[in-house]
């Protein structure tokens, strides 16, 4: 096989589907997937296949969902700068909803559906100003962050809510971030949410479902012993402080989907010594895993074959590119490593193809499914 | 014009190239533009022109340069992490040196060279442990980085040189980091190197040249005032500082040269306020700049058009990726922007369209030469 690839575990992503289903059985919980997350075409038919949603943030990302099979009514579509033209691509092919991020957008959205004569349900993003107690480029939820309509655009959209004739605000969305492994912060953001219900219901009208976003974390550090995310946490949450509404409760779920299925393959091409430091070059970098380069993030990296925890040394392990921040991994505990040793990556079915780069020139690598 | 849009002078890339070709005329100084910090073939054509050779990190940048005209001999080919595919790759097309990492990989082209037949130029980078004085993630020639023979590497091959046979070491190598404006760091680079002089050539032989990297910065601030870099300063001290060495000195220069001949356009989709700040929404984003999400790196953003003082206004510029990290300006003043309103992000030639993502579905964007 040749390095560095992608290898997907789609017997893992089939029992995680299941698991989530089975969670949400007999509930009115609809759970759409994050295609920002991994938009490879395998998993996302395996995803739609299991009766997921599609959740797009681009004009691309609802085709590429068109595509692998999901049915329009089945696709949101949210992101805070949609071009003219991706909205109208939206409108045109139907799609269930349209996230709206905030009142300039609304008002370009009445346009576009005036032109074209369509009726367009749209939930808004409200920003609850909540910290996801996470990284700060992964937290999405303070007002000081770029997402959602702000309080002074609430208003002014109460205001003036008579005036946007062809749209029917149907549904309220949040997402305070990503990576979350604080239960209390879902509830938190339940008891924000119950207050914004009641408002909206004072303010704006009848409202048919409720989208409480996604962010539900993985566990990079044991990602063995925790293949699949605690689902029943996580949606015990909603069904305990959400049970007093009757409403459609929709999920943006990506990174807790398939974030453990994929695995990046990478060979040792070098080892080099210097007096403080051992490093192991490997062929994979910051192009084909950025996370690392981006937010600091761990990913657990495993020696392929047999090895015996007595013998084992402290690696960093860096990519080919020339950046210092290619840097997969740091004092990394490791078998004696060589020259054409192969390394696995862990926890890289989420944000590691969807985010790669040709920086340095580097190519495009394959995928293996198993 | 379509937006987001990468526009480049190629009148402004011909003055720096003049002043550059002015300052080292009559030395024996050589400069190799740094491929990867733009690879458009346009860019690459005229700095052909210009007798500049290609200093390349890869395979596919080795393609690329001989693809825009450079002959093969102006090729060196440096990299931390080659592997045996791109090594075979260089020396069949018998590029000009090979800028050798570490001992295993002097040993996997010396392998390789024996297969191939060939004998090949080889020099190698040396790690000086010279802090930089700029930004964690691109400074390079620290021990701890993974630039470069270590100290303990060095002297073993000086105990196994003749094991070598296909490979001629003619030259050594230096690069301590980019975006470097204090030239005292240069002089104590060239100090070192010095030292290093004499000791390659106590015991290893006669060197041919010396490759002493490249780093010099641009005014990220002042583009409009900073066209073009500062090259006199920056020649004065290797021309001082190594005027007793009568050797052939290699630069490799790659962000001074194209940094300040790129802009990218960019429209403002919506302006959103709350209470703390106003946010102008752009449909430009870290996936064709990902230099301030990756390093906090500033770059100046112009209003397109009539601007006036008395009127300017605080924005966060931000682009459309699901993204906290997708923030190309904090706290920039401008005058009071309204949707559809262009923005020129200045100082984008080097490592933006070099490093742009896929990520959020997103597209390869035009490039339009001026």
């Amino acid at each position: 096989m040749r390095t560095p690839h992608f290898i997907y575990d789609l017997k893992l992503l089939e029992m995680t589907l299941s698991e989530l289903n089975t969670q949400i059985k007999q509930t009115k919980f609809k759970v759409h997937y994050a295609v920002k997350a991994n938009s490879n075409k395998e998993l996302l038919k395996m995803i739609e296949k299991f009766g997921l949603g599609a959740d797009c943030v681009s004009g691309q990302e609802i085709r590429w969902a068109l595509d692998a099979g999901f049915g329009a009514t089945e696709i949101v579509y949210a992101g805070v700068g949609k071009t003219d033209e991706e909205i109208t691509f939206a409108i045109k092919n139907k799609i269930g909803v349209i996230h709206c991020e905030g009142l300039q957008e609304l008002i370009a959205i009445n346009e576009i559906a005036i032109l074209l004569g369509e009726s367009v349900d749209v939930a808004l993003r409200l920003n609850p100003n909540i910290d996801a107690l996470t990284h700060a480029k992964i937290t999405t939820g303070l007002s000081e962050n770029k997402f959602g309509f702000s309080e002074m655009e609430l208003e002014e959209l109460i205001l003036t809510k008579d005036k946007y004739k062809n749209i029917n605000i149907t549904g309220l969305h949040f997402h305070i971030g990503s990576q979350i492994n604080e239960m209390k912060v879902f509830e938190t953001l339940c008891n924000k949410i119950k207050d914004y219900l009641i408002y909206f219901e004072d303010n704006i009208g009848q409202l048919k479902y409720l989208n409480v976003g996604g962010g539900l974390g993985i566990d990079y550090y044991n990602p063995d012993e925790n293949k699949i995310p605690d689902f029943k946490s996580y949606f015990d949450v909603f069904k305990s402080k959400l049970k007093e509404q009757d409403i459609n409760v929709h999920f943006e779920l990506g990174r807790s989907i398939v974030g453990q299925c994929g695995y990046l393959k990478t060979k040792v091409l070098y080892i080099k010594s210097t007096q403080t430091k051992q490093f192991a070059i490997v062929d994979a970098g910051m192009t084909e895993l950025l996370r690392p380069a981006l937010y600091n993030a761990y990913h657990k990296i495993d020696f392929e074959g047999i090895s015996f925890i007595e013998n084992q040394k402290q690696y960093d392990i860096v990519g080919p590119i020339c950046e210092s921040s290619d840097c997969l991994g740091v004092n990394v505990l490791l078998p004696e490593l060589r020259r054409g040793d192969t390394l696995i990556i862990k926890s890289c079915g989420a944000y590691a193809e969807s985010m790669r780069l040709n920086y340095n020139g580097r190519k495009k690598i394959e995928s293996t499914y198993i």
